[in-house]
């Protein structure tokens, strides 16, 4: 018998999709902050800016000219990480010094011509503009035969990395598994070795059963606050049926999936009443290196903001020497995201 | 035959240590920054600050009075994010929801009593005495016979996290081991097994030899950047004897770290002339838990700061989703950190 409660005292929960654990410590929201403090953020821009790379007919870094695109505009990043012509070839002495060549794509989508927007300022519709160029550029890249993995991502806000506040998103393909979509090509692979269903569709029968933790649910997909989140209000879009990649989407589950971006993301912009900054991105089979029928399409959101629009979690010394350690349990956040308005906190009355 | 070259062509490399893999864009030091500028720190503390919870005889949370101390100061954290009556206990449903009970001890370390110090601008003498309290709290801590890992960091500046400027660090202990040094574990004794030696013994003979990623060395330690450096101007400090954990450090020994953390934060500091911010911590064997014989004391050092003062590194949607990304060699970094000098940019006439 024993007193033990997850929502007093402090534990470590298991993250079925890495293996690996987080410390949580629920007492600890009272906590002082006389720390850091970010600037909020200046939320005044105009439609066109003539000095912004992104907007249409602009100059680009390349020399380019950015044609007058209405809907979405993606191109190669003229400062790309991965490369194209990058020589096979390799390093390993004694296994001390180990290094492998790598080769890639890294592309830059526009999701609108309007400067001024934000994802949750955008309509359902053009949203699943959005989702459509996903799907194509998945496509496109999945045609090269020695990519073996494309990463959808999106940087939003400052404090989260991004260069340029017209709203867009990035794509990195390259030749090799990163670290994060090889941990969980495993997990789930064991799962599914073992049990012979997705690990995700598993997990989701669970939350969707208890509740706890669900956000909220359309037709095709369910957003929660895993179990296992490190971020504060770090979420998870989970799509119902069990599908591989983006590729096999449907029209209404891109449509659905356009929806819960939107309603998910106006939440998060309500939350503090500020344009809510987060990494994003979709997690996915990796593709030409045979079939995954384990994998389990979905996109994670890890936004950095704790207490209000200025203070955030850091990540810092014994998160990165030992730990990932958060201060409110998934369930608080889960809570607080379910009690948010689906009306975007600028549009109304 | 092909032209493959580290300094030139994006690659991938792996962390021996953890087994991880880290990607590295050596072309990509080109880039434009228009993103996040960092406010410089104001530097002009006083020696004593009345409102400092950390300075001698001031207040703390849990209506204590420091000590007038003269040297280092230790006391537990008043908003400690482990607890040493948790009840034990866990949680496993289905595999999908697992979570275990966590018990431990947090405590802080004031370095100094002078609030406008850092350990860069104390003596050799006085961060010695900071070694020997590091080394005296390990040994009280695991004297506890539940606990099995003492994790010993410092987050400095606030860009770090960090709440406070006063001088100071943090000793985190608990009852089982964090994901970082588990992995470092693993790692390590894989290597002793198969080759009975330690894997940052053989590493660090052929770091000696070749000279490219060291930034100095004492009689008793080395200073580097690690081949798989994640951070720009990411160090680690190794022990040239091969020690498990820091109870085991001689007098000279402890002297020596002291001359070895003095240094690297000098050069630290006068890489942009600013108080350069990190989180630093020591890994070493678990404790309470068997002999760990394939463990080598080391000390990491994750400086976030890539082109300035204000222009950090952003580990963010590629990083968060993928996998770790730096945009210059850690050859380059060794190379620019051997360069600068060793007395302290605020002392120079
Ligand atoms: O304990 P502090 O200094 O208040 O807090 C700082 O260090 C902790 C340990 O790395 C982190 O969990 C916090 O996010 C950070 O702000
Ligand atoms: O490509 P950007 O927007 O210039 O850069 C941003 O996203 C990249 C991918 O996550 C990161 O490597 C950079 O640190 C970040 O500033």
């Amino acid at each position: 018998e024993t007193n033990f409660d997850l929502k007093e005292h402090p534990h470590s929960r298991l993250n079925i999709l890495t293996g690996d654990w987080i410390l949580v410590s629920p007492h600890r929201t009272k906590r002082p902050w006389q720390g850091k403090v970010e600037a909020t953020q200046a939320d005044d821009r105009p439609q066109y800016d003539p000095a912004c790379y992104l907007c249409p007919t602009n100059k680009r870094a390349d020399g380019s000219e950015n044609p007058d695109y209405k809907g979405s505009f993606v191109f190669t990043n003229d400062y790309s990480s991965l490369l194209l012509n990058t020589p096979d070839g390799g390093l390993n002495e004694d296994e001390l010094l180990v290094a492998n060549s790598q080769k890639g794509i890294c592309r830059v989508i526009s999701f609108s011509p309007r400067h001024d927007l934000t994802l949750p300022q955008m309509t359902t519709k053009e949203i699943s503009k959005v989702v459509d160029v996903w799907q194509s550029e998945f496509e496109d890249l999945a045609s090269y035969p020695w990519i073996k993995h494309i990463q959808i991502f999106e940087n939003k806000g400052d404090i989260m990395g991004c260069s340029n506040p017209h709203p867009h998103g990035q794509i990195w393909a390259q030749n090799s598994l990163p670290v994060e979509v090889a941990k969980e090509t495993q997990q789930q692979k064991l799962h599914f070795e073992q049990k012979g269903t997705s690990l995700l569709a598993d997990y989701l029968a669970l939350e969707l059963k208890k509740q706890d933790r669900i956000v909220f649910e359309n037709e095709h997909f369910a957003v929660l606050v895993p179990f296992w989140a490190v971020w504060p209000y770090e979420t998870m879009i989970v799509s119902k049926r069990h599908i591989t990649n983006i590729l096999y989407f449907t029209e209404e589950e891109k449509h659905s999936l356009a929806d819960a971006i939107r309603r998910l993301t106006i939440r998060y912009d309500n939350m503090f009443e500020t344009s809510f900054p987060y990494s994003a991105g979709m997690h996915q089979s990796p593709v030409n290196s045979g079939e995954h029928p384990y994998w389990h399409w979905h996109m994670h959101f890890y936004p950095p903001l704790l207490r209000s629009a200025t203070v955030k979690k850091f990540m810092v010394g014994y998160e990165m020497l030992a730990n990932p350690q958060r201060d409110i349990t998934a369930e608080f956040a889960a809570d607080k995201l379910r009690g948010l308005s689906e009306v975007h906190y600028k549009t109304r009355e």
